[in-house]
């Protein structure tokens, strides 16, 4: 992709200024990620000791390195990180990755201006910023060891953190429940690239179908504002902001020195711009990857299947109270459900559709497909007990291939330990978002409801 | 325990009527759990064919067996039902499980009438219910096979479910997060026994230290309230009430047959009782492990500590968006934290305390130290983000220390993947309540606010 910002994520070269050969510093473990497999440029390791770091060689100072750079990256003490900025420059480095903390977050706001004057025309991510993840690149600047922070695969979720500790624990949870990302990007004190500029990347970027964001708060309120709307019309954006009470945004003051504003302020402003704001984190993910995976719904008539009652009846109450409706089926669906030879008398075809405890794959097929093709039925939700004695591990395949023949969204609820786990994340990796709760399954679809208002205005 | 329910869940005798030959059957299933390890009492099985069932012998009536039979577990099509119960009236059964379905709730109210009408003096659970998990006694009526269904283990909080697949998802999902129960009773149609009796033998059980409830409609209104209110005095029961919705409430008269009525009549004789109301499975256990676990606070006066300052930003929204307030630190206090040699001059010394990215184990330790010292603090949420590359396992002990130093309650917020789940699980074995995001962990903190103030009511 042509686009300013391209050479931080698929760089051909890559220098980390400040590759160290101890175990427990920052820069051993940046330049270690980039070593790996995944990795396809060069990487050089700059250190003023000059030792050679993991067998590699080890140069100086950047200006030494006498192929072209396109992104370095300063994991330094804050004291020498102009300097090795002015080197950057020098050398002619597209791109820079400031990993360093001990600027405007503890008052050196001095020390930002210093490189802020002296960065010419390279761009600039951080400083105080874990960096980025590029799951197709696999540029990885992030310096928690992968053993003890899980890296997400490759997917279509784009995120953009304004705290580096916030972005390492989110990815390291959907690494671990294997929801896929494209880029990653802590963005911190924001001398150069902010979140405006990276959103213009992430809404030219293929790989990026939802863009996931955590703000304290913006920058540049109007440009912000611009991009928003012009994003939100090509793709969806989920936002959390922090510092939503008074208390909140005094808290986010001292730690990226933002100013957080009225949270009130800032809903208007995702409202106006189509922007979909979730209050709790764990709302962030689990709305993009609905986003991400799933068609827009026509309307907000939702029909929900179950194996458990009472599962039935808390979906139930979570369609209603998130301000959707039950659909009502035609006379011919529920006919052809109940003429199934699968379905017997004492499953209640209602909504929801109840087929009972000893409900089987076969039994699960011949409701969803009739379903689907009811008109009056804008979406469905599936929840799937799979502890229950008869419950199959083909029910994945019922609803793959029912996801592929339809244009209607599809999300499924299934709570329960590891051996639901696994069937979670088989339907997961086949784009069918998977929740563990009623409540969360009916806040995905909403969001997908009301993205396709978004878009249809 | 002297308690007419007892012989339910410490049986020295147990017949299983309808123990199966087939590995399909629930009667099979249910058979083999309690010839597992863990069950100390006898249990034999009883089938009309009389086939001998893994190699143990079959009786081919209840009444040819020539010990007592202390507790008659029924998993025999509907129609054999009441047959089946009048045969153990006459062998001097004390309880009885009725696991079979296809009585009120597929509209056959009279079979259960029938059952009612001979029962004599036995107490009998169901129908159309799992039965009983006693993770101490291993009774385990559950016919969901061990490898599909996790069973908890040994634990402080009693669970009773009015769904048998919520209560077996419910349980599937504490098993693989390491949250032990005491005993679980899936209640289905009451004819006899119901959850106001349940409530008066969990009330007396040592083992039990908080009350979950999953509840669609009460079965006696008035002896509810009632008991509720005893309780409570002892114990926190919480309690989740599907049907909030009045389309939520039709899905559960054709789920139970129960009748839900209004879901504010309900939510104000929890409030009246002191009964803690949850409105999302979610937080069902989640607060019911921290008021299992943690002692009660003060007051409402809670202190932050984090190693991630989005982390602290979140939670400072969530404390005060749960009507708790941040506690203020003393000067003392302060000087103190300030004064320790593992306290960097970067480290925010406020509210909340952030230890900052290469916070240590020792670091947090002078924090919390101090801060529960503090008379001016009523309990504590620590944030620890264990990705960060200095931390170390061993804030896990700088944890369980400072938790049986203190009187005030101890919550931990830890969001992550595999990592994190395992120092998460640590935590929660030595009784350190531990959540994924800062808005369970504030969650779980009010209720043990709440709790306390109905305590002292």
């Amino acid at each position: 992709m042509k686009h300013e910002l391209e050479p931080f994520f698929n760089p051909k070269s890559v220098a980390v200024i400040g590759a160290s050969r101890h175990p427990k510093k920052f820069g051993r473990v940046v330049f270690e990620n980039f070593l790996r497999p995944g990795f396809k440029g060069k990487v050089y390791a700059v250190n003023p000791k000059g030792e050679s770091v993991l067998g590699e060689k080890c140069y100086k100072n950047i200006l030494e390195i006498k192929e072209p750079v396109d992104l370095a990256v300063i994991v330094i003490p804050s004291e020498f990180v102009s300097q090795a900025v002015k080197d950057c420059v020098k050398k002619g480095v597209k791109a820079c990755i400031i990993l360093s903390a001990g600027f405007s977050e503890i008052g050196n706001t001095k020390g930002e201006e210093e490189i802020a004057k002296c960065k010419g025309k390279m761009r600039i991510l951080g400083p105080n910023v874990i960096g980025i993840y590029d799951a197709y690149s696999r540029v990885d600047t992030i310096f928690n060891p992968p053993h003890k922070q899980g890296r997400p695969e490759k997917g279509s979720i784009g995120f953009i953190s304004q705290s580096g500790a916030f972005g390492a624990a989110m990815m390291d949870w959907a690494s671990s429940e294997g929801i896929g990302l494209s880029r990653f990007i802590s963005i911190g004190n924001r001398v150069d690239v902010d979140e405006v500029d990276l959103l213009d990347y992430l809404m030219k970027d293929d790989k990026t179908k939802s863009v996931a964001i955590y703000l304290e708060g913006a920058k540049r309120g109007k440009d912000l504002f611009k991009k928003l709307k012009e994003i939100t019309k090509k793709k969806p954006v989920i936002i959390i902001k922090a510092g939503q009470t008074a208390e909140g945004s005094h808290a986010a003051s001292s730690h990226t020195g933002a100013l957080a504003g009225e949270a009130q302020v800032y809903s208007g402003v995702f409202k106006q711009t189509g922007t979909i704001e979730v209050k709790e984190i764990e709302d962030l993910f689990d709305i993009s990857k609905a986003l991400a995976f799933q068609p827009l719904p026509k309307g907000n008539r939702i029909h929900l299947i179950t194996n458990g009652g009472g599962f039935g009846v808390l979906a139930t109450d979570a369609i209603i109270k998130n301000g959707m409706t039950l659909s009502e089926l035609s006379p011919e669906t529920v006919k052809k459900i109940k003429a199934s030879k699968d379905v017997p008398k004492y499953a209640v075809i209602n909504n929801p559709i109840d087929l009972v405890g000893d409900a089987t794959s076969a039994r699960y097929k011949a409701a969803i497909e009739s379903v689907l093709e009811d008109s009056g039925v804008d979406g469905i939700i599936v929840t799937i007990l799979l502890q229950l004695a008869l419950m199959e591990s083909n029910v994945v395949d019922v609803l793959v291939n029912a996801s592929k023949k339809t244009k209607k969204p599809i999300i499924v609820c299934s709570a329960g330990g590891q051996y639901t786990d696994i069937h979670r994340k088989l339907l997961e990796e086949a784009g069918i978002p998977t929740y563990s709760t009623p409540e969360q399954a009916a806040k995905a679809m909403k969001a997908l409801v009301d993205y396709a208002e978004i878009r249809n205005k």
